[in-house]
């Protein structure tokens, strides 16, 4: 999988992945009204404008991006109609052809890691039938309890060709609190970053494996020194545009050859239109074309700050 | 929420929640055969086998325990409609006046811990209309990304009279892989129990706060020094039976009083039927009164152990 991706980010020319999010709050009026006018002010009609307002971002900037990445929170929120927008979302991003990267941060014990890794990236057997339940190609993991959380997942992977993407130092202000710790005069992100490229050994695709790490942009110098002590180890990097970095920070996170590496941006995309510069040039209901703009500028950014 | 919990604790005089973790190779056949029957080889003939599954054994167990643990994984894995049956069996334990601890592990940046809160122990609003999607009671959270990931499920705590239980020590052979690692001289799960005790400072009812903790039943010493280290935390103790921890190591977790703990079992009840002693005293068509024995002995056993 983790060659796919590398593939169509070449192809595309583009290291960037739009993270589908969609908070009801960006989700222009004229949708919800209409979604609510139908379903009501329901867990459906939220559910409903979610997979409308997607469909439209999917359908304006698949052949710019080589991937999405919806967020399973925002999609659990609104409950049993939530996830089945998350899933008619995952399914429609296949048939246009984009990768799925799903965003679910899920670890637990081997038994159960292996429930989770079977339901989003593998295959469960009912009876003589097996099945893909959600069927995305490439999970988030936490690595919080070890090894035998992340190896049901990393079997998932070699025997589905699939990708995973394990938490090593996450984007948000307070992830230093225990992942900056020292142990034996590491950083805790060290050691789970030595973990992740053990993991991956077996599932390499050419220079990188199937198993790949989440490095938030908002730590560029974290991000240059796991970038040399994971040499195998693609880079999920979250953390562009909302949350603060901007292209100059992401130099470190690629290799040499100018890859390795996939930038995420959600609120920035998905909800340009509510955002300078775009929010002048964008009237709500182009909120799809203001997320092209802006899909557009990110990788414009991002290819001339690696120097792609 | 917590001091809820306490009192049907000492009503019921049994510190365990049974957790309910149907993986398919635990439901008898006769309950399988009829739902693909129905069904079909089917995700949604999984799902109602299990939910069938579940019924059957909150029917026989609800009036001995005060809580049920369901592990949101092994409903995942069957993709939306084992989701489904998820929602029903947590509908179901509130039917029958049962406290619904969602074994989620979820966790992650703010606006998406927040999501998470919201959609499983909190409210999410649509218009002008607000649901509880989920509806738990209490949730487990895991807490690598820091404080700014578990305090907006602390908010929706506070604000919904609801619970959560930070992962501190998991019961898994690998959990000290990280957790066990020195920082400052203590181990990271110990900065992580300090951590809990800030998080919960203004959730207290009584003597506990609405924010536990987990550690596994099979870490007992590091349990004692836990109870000792978190006076003001409750602890969800993982590990009894199947992962082989005894009523023996569970002394520890509890306070002078005997409280501040309550013990999980899953496999050990739900599929008693095909363990010993039970196996041979019960069909597998009674596999419900086999979890009720296993029930009736898991209270004795750790009462006496504890003392209570």
């Amino acid at each position: 999988m983790i060659k796919r991706l590398c593939d169509e980010i070449e192809k595309k020319n583009a290291p960037i992945v739009v993270g589908l999010d969609p908070n009801l709050k960006f989700v222009p009026e004229h949708i919800k009204q209409k979604s609510f006018k139908e379903k009501g002010e329901t867990l459906e009609g939220a559910a409903k404008a979610i997979w409308k307002f997607n469909k439209k971002l999917i359908d304006n900037i698949y052949d710019l991006i080589p991937a999405v990445k919806p967020q399973s929170a925002m999609y659990e929120q609104y409950g049993l109609p939530g996830l089945k927008a998350y899933k008619k979302t995952v399914d429609y991003a296949h048939e246009k052809g984009l990768i799925v990267i799903a965003d679910i941060k899920r670890g637990d014990i081997g038994s159960t890691s292996e429930a989770y890794a079977a339901g989003h990236i593998g295959k469960v057997t009912v009876g003589e039938s097996s099945y893909m339940p959600f069927n995305e190609d490439m999970a988030t993991v936490n690595p919080y309890l070890g090894s035998d959380g992340v190896e049901p997942f990393v079997k998932v992977c070699r025997e589905n060709d699939r990708g995973i993407f394990v938490l090593v130092k996450t984007s948000n202000p307070s992830s230093g609190e225990f992942q900056d710790r020292l142990i034996d005069g590491k950083p805790l992100y060290e050691h789970v970053a030595a973990k992740v490229e053990e993991w991956g050994k077996d599932t390499l695709e050419g220079r990188y494996s199937n198993v790949g790490a989440v490095v938030g942009a908002t730590y560029p110098e974290q991000g240059e020194i796991l970038r040399k002590l994971m040499p195998h180890t693609f880079i999920l990097v979250p953390g562009y545009g909302a949350q603060g970095a901007t292209g100059k920070d992401l130099k470190g996170f690629f290799d040499e050859e100018k890859t390795g590496a996939i930038v995420n941006s959600s609120r920035g995309i998905i909800a340009a239109y509510t955002k300078e510069p775009y929010r002048d040039r964008y009237a709500q209901e182009d909120f799809a074309d203001a997320a092209r703009a802006a899909v557009l500028d990110m990788i414009k950014d991002i290819n001339e700050a690696v120097g792609r």
